[in-house]
């Protein structure tokens, strides 16, 4: 029997893609030009202003003509999260058709654990040694717990759908998630904590630290629209 | 501190609806009628013949033009199957903005906990009594276990968005769904275990039975709708 | 035969719905309160309050558990424009199923017709008399011969598909649309006038003048949900 | 002034993609392998055996992490029918913005154009030599007179999107549009001509046209994909 492990960080790989500054401008030039909007493979001053002036006006469709797919691991309360985004496709690890890895959630020590304030306008603050203290022995220990009766129950030819069902919402699990820029933007413009500053109710830290991951695979593939993306509010066209 | 109490069934209630079998009917009819396909009130053998061949040949959308919200009460694991059909819309219950309630699933004694075969062709069978009751004792123990660690962590003044990470998928939550009748019918086409006997990949027994209820909800607000369904071998148009 | 006959109005016709301003509130307090939250027919100072506060920060899911059906009538160039909103459901009248009528498009005499500027940054100017008689001219006539071919095909036995190629894009067509309010206000920040002083690139006139109908709509079921929309921007959640 | 030129066929070019049948398998392995379902690189009888499994029991999502950029030119009736299909992505060509091309669809002098039957229920028959001539001469003549309508009002100074409403849905338009494997399968299913054996409600000659590019488009990038396609009866899953 497998011993639990404990991870503090999330996994974001970019897995495939089809996506680079120049889908936006053919999708975008095909209203002015037709046929002659066919890439050309050429990028240069006018191609970024036209993204910029797309984004600013919020032209939404040309955005959407590429396609990013991930490899995320996150603990199943992160992915539940996720998966409320419904401008993606999800395959996710199946619970009913494999025996989980004993791979789980335990906050970093810097993770803030205590809540001030009332909903939809609180501020997170550290706790003191003894709260993380808390937070972090009974994560763990539930683990450890959940764990033995997961296994037990396999052990005993129980079905795996039914086992897991004691397996607590820190587990990790893995999903494939593909998506286009305009949905990856609005990913962000919710799940991330820049945008905690503008909104009071702040995603969890959790799916912003997947969320940053996005944004760096998003900034490197397509760095002209994610700096009209920075520049525009940071709100998805 | 409240105990844990258990349930072994879900509940799917019907909150508000704009559905009726003649939502189809002037739908369909504006493709042959234009403006005198309004709504006029007569519903009769020539309606339901169009709702027969609408579903026969496939015609979707005029499906489309109706609402149901339905609130649900189910496990964790359930609501993660259900919210990955897309074409709805969801709120739940947050484990970040509330302290959740202490109930959660416990598998009736006639549920099937031992599964033959393998994956995509697989049979369930009830067990042996002595699988039953590990498997119930460890549901049951687990719960406790992972509630007290929660009720722990919230003494100490531990944000609830970090204490839920130790409950367990069984805990039941709430949502809101509204769908129309042609993302139901896809709903029931996949969840239902008619479906079991065409397609050897079931859905698991607890989605089944919200699936059940959703499916008489649904055969009471549109019955010639359902019917043509049911006739045309329950694959959603 | 019948002549063409002319309009410079569009219809906009609420057929059925369910969506008042209390759906937005049961459906956001489920959040915090679970089961607690169906609906009680109670709405006051603190539910103005949460849609506010939804519709500022952003949080859209609450907004789609109401369903809104409408009867459009309106020149095919305009509900070319309108299909492309994709969260909506739509059926139309077809031109392959039934003869379609004579009524056509022809702008008012103060719709302007000059357009000054460039792409993306352009106003429109009346133009002079012989301008607009021009336009208004040509429009009229084209109908007129166009609806001549089309009904001698008619009359030689020719299918409807292949004959309604000849019809300008200035007849009329009729359809239903079905959406929730996130997607209708999604609609008018697009569609609207009040954006083009903020975008300069404008909606047509001639949906415009729909959405302009959609909002009298729209601001009569749902008066508290309108006026937090306009409160933030006229951007929806 | 440019004269009308005519066409009796349709441009569908694949642009761009990140699909290959590779796609599905990685997908769907996450179910049952977590992490070990990273492509691989290896194809062979116990992949295509997944895909075949994944076709006939209906598992549709590991069929969308894939994504195919299509240029399309075809008249606007056939663009207003292919846009109605909602899961992808679409920019086109816009009359606001540019002047259209004379470019006008004439129907080859095999195009069938007497319908015999009733809706639902009819097939098409070539028609007298004298029926397939006025068909012709009528949709020429019909597109040359709009047409100088059209350039007389912009040589006017009119406005493009107010000189448009002339124009006849047989001109033709150009778009792209990008979409994934699933939702190419879903059209195909209702715009092929294989369907007409089933389904008594045909797809338009014309769009069908175009779905048939679609299709050897899609048979070579993704070969087992389509092969399980064909062998499940065409029903997208």
């Amino acid at each position: 029997m497998t011993d639990p492990t404990f991870r503090d960080d999330m996994t974001v790989q970019l897995v495939k893609h089809s996506a680079a500054d120049e889908d936006v401008v053919f999708a975008a030039r095909v209203s002015t030009k037709g046929a002659e909007s066919l890439p050309t493979g050429t990028f240069g001053p006018a191609e970024k202003g036209l993204i910029n002036f797309l984004m600013r006006d919020r032209h939404g469709s040309p955005f959407e003509h590429n396609s990013m797919t991930l490899y995320v691991e996150a603990p199943i309360f992160v992915l539940r999260e996720w998966q409320r985004h419904r401008v993606a496709s999800y395959n996710e690890e199946s619970a009913r058709y494999r025996e989980l890895k004993p791979v789980f959630y335990l906050p970093a020590d810097d993770r803030k654990v205590v809540q001030v304030g009332r909903p939809g306008r609180y501020t997170f603050e550290p706790g003191t040694r003894m709260q993380r203290y808390t937070a972090r022995r009974s994560i763990e220990m539930s683990a450890y717990e959940a764990w033995a009766y997961y296994r037990e129950m396999l052990g005993e030819g129980i079905a795996r759908e039914v086992a897991r069902s004691v397996l607590p919402v820190s587990i990790y699990s893995s999903m494939y998630v593909t998506l286009n820029a305009r949905s990856l933007m609005h990913f962000l413009s919710l799940r991330t904590e820049e945008e905690a500053a503008r909104f009071p109710s702040h995603p969890q830290r959790e799916i912003a630290m997947c969320a940053e991951q996005v944004e760096a695979i998003f900034a490197e593939l397509m760095p002209v629209t994610y700096a009209a993306f920075q520049a525009n509010g940071r709100v998805a066209p």
